[in-house]
């Protein structure tokens, strides 16, 4: 099995994560924060660990404003959710994740929130987009930091800028980026930031997190207990356990803090560099194939890109590749449906994405480069 | 070490558990429902026949409508939050964890809802002092199926019939019973059913499941992406997907899957028999100590009671419990104020409680007693 969909989800992840995560479960499976005996404050002890090493990753000053959440989308939606009140105004991009794009839909359609989607293009270049955007109501401005269709990076320093110097909040999705791009929410001037676990930070599926700047005021999306002041019936407004009621996945905050271990360990720039290695190879390859229309972001972009196929549908494609080749990669609109219509793929059922990881070889790209070659002459008559 | 916290976190789980999360990460870790190569399908398989197994364990005759969640405290803030619009009035017990008291709350202060909070005993007993405090804008009853604090049942199926005749939903919390007390949704007349994996289920942490009645009507709490149809930008009206936006917690639902499976083949009468040998030895002794107040509820009752000692703070007890003896209890108001008021402990920090589980032995519960004989004695003058 060659596996090509690590924009999905990182696989294989370091054998260190799901040992992190048996051992969780088998030695100290005990409630963080509910009581004090030793089981207990081994689990506190993972998660508050966790806590520090994301905060330093992502260069935030004070680690009880991040967040254990299960997913970016639940990260996404807790933001959004918890900020926007009636009459706000947001500006966004046509890249988004439906994380993204529903959660704030389903604000506009319930007559809750207006919300400016900009155009495909013009979000990329500089901040003069959203700067032009801004209205008396913005109260949000949601950018991902690069897009899950072709890779395409986002000015998010310049957007940032903006954001500090009108006082806008800022919040970027993070989803692809975490653990690949550099990320410093202080230098960046984010104000929160969604990030899942799973994806280039090599965790398990099930963990994500929040960071929240400390002055930005943010509602809770959901409440219960904590394990601390269970006397009392109001709310709590402690962070960081206001945002997280309930237990919370220690084994998966476990598995995560092997993944950051081993993406320290190896160095983010290491990781980018080779996967960028695998994407330069892998466009070469598919460049020189006819009838591929190929979607990849000028200049830097991530470790990620789409291709169509003249007169076959993508999800066809993709069929071929995993039944006749092993080949695993992802077909369809990616959750991603504005980008999509503005590469008019929406009528050959999107696209199909290629995303490399750290763990893939020179032979996996040469592999899927010859395959789709087979495929488009297969087809074409 | 002693584990006696079985209410808060079952410990130890049965080995499958910790082996199957980490085959699934190693083999499977793919995103289940993205994209239609091998690792997904595998994935999806996990996912698809745990929720097949556990609909067959509530008596659930549709599994699409049992949604994984990240714990039950999100389901329980999903079904009140979802179902509940302004001026709706809910019918709930003073013995709700803060999962259920908090959101209740949360509504009731910000002006959206009413909440009539029955006074302990009479919620207990039958169904009449549920239906006397019905008002015709009473469009919610929640019940927990049993105290946390001193394990006493609540008489689920007269509310469920009394929920049925009046056409209100029933939300049942059943977080302490789920895997030690039989739950059949549609004997019970349950109209939402709330439940975490890692207590009795023995699952680990950082999963649990929300179940709603087709005919209920419920909004999403949190939108996204699905997999399926993400060329749409409004949200999905399907269920399951609509409620399980982004990326499920695939190692969770593998290590739940591990855990019913152990609580089928064991059976769950035998689970509940063996605990129940555990509780009275665990009553006889603890009755044999003079300055001590139990808390345990007469007749049925789960595996878990309550004490506090004369004139000792329940967390010291705790504390020379866990670094004396070597035994995990858990001191505190376990996250239920309302019940803790009634109990008049609220100036005692609360209580110890102390939660057997299938694991523990007779020699652990002797050990208990005989810990907390020689504490009261050092302590009394």
């Amino acid at each position: 099995m060659i596996y090509l969909d690590n924009a999905a989800s990182s696989w294989p992840k370091p054998p260190e994560v799901a040992e992190a995560m048996a051992e969780c479960v088998n030695r100290f499976g005990a409630n963080p924060g509910r009581g004090g005996h030793r089981l207990a404050r081994q689990a506190t002890e993972v998660v508050e660990e966790t806590r520090q090493s994301l905060a330093g990753f992502f260069g935030i000053r004070d680690a009880s404003h991040l967040f254990f959440v299960p997913s970016a989308t639940y990260a996404l939606n807790q933001a959004i959710q918890g900020t926007l009140r009636p009459g706000d105004h947001v500006v966004s991009s046509a890249w988004e994740h439906n994380a993204v794009a529903r959660p704030l839909e389903a604000l506009r359609q319930a007559g809750v929130i207006e919300v400016t989607w900009l155009p495909p293009h013009a979000s990329l270049e500089g901040s003069r987009a959203w700067q032009e955007a801004i209205l008396p109501s913005t109260r949000l401005l949601v950018a991902t930091h690069a897009s899950n269709v072709n890779g395409a990076i986002h000015p998010i320093e310049a957007i940032g800028q903006l954001a500090r110097s009108r006082g806008i909040p800022l919040l970027v999705d993070v989803a692809q980026t975490a653990g690949i791009l550099p990320i410093d929410v202080e230098a960046m001037g984010i104000t929160m930031l969604a990030f899942p676990g799973h994806k280039g930070l090599m965790g398990p599926q099930g963990i994500g997190g929040l960071y929240v700047n400390p002055d930005h005021r943010l509602h809770p999306l959901i409440h219960g207990g904590t394990g601390n002041r269970s006397e009392e019936l109001n709310p709590l407004q402690e962070r960081p356990w206001s945002f997280e009621p309930g237990t919370l996945n220690t084994p998966g905050i476990a598995g995560l803090q092997a993944g950051i271990r081993f993406v320290e360990e190896t160095g983010v720039e290491n990781i980018h560099r080779r996967e960028r290695e695998w994407m330069d190879r892998l466009i070469e390859g598919l460049r020189g194939i006819s009838g591929i229309r190929l979607f990849c972001a000028d200049g830097e972009s991530l470790p990620l890109l789409s291709f169509s196929v003249d007169g076959i549908d993508a999800q066809e494609v993709a069929v071929i590749l995993d039944q006749h080749y092993d080949i695993a990669v992802r077909s369809g609109y990616h959750c991603a449906a504005m980008a999509h219509r503005s590469l008019k793929t929406e009528n050959e059922g999107g696209t199909v994405r290629v995303s490399p990881g750290f763990f893939n070889t020179e032979n996996d790209v040469d592999s899927l480069v010859k395959a789709v070659t087979e495929v488009v002459h297969a087809f074409q008559p």
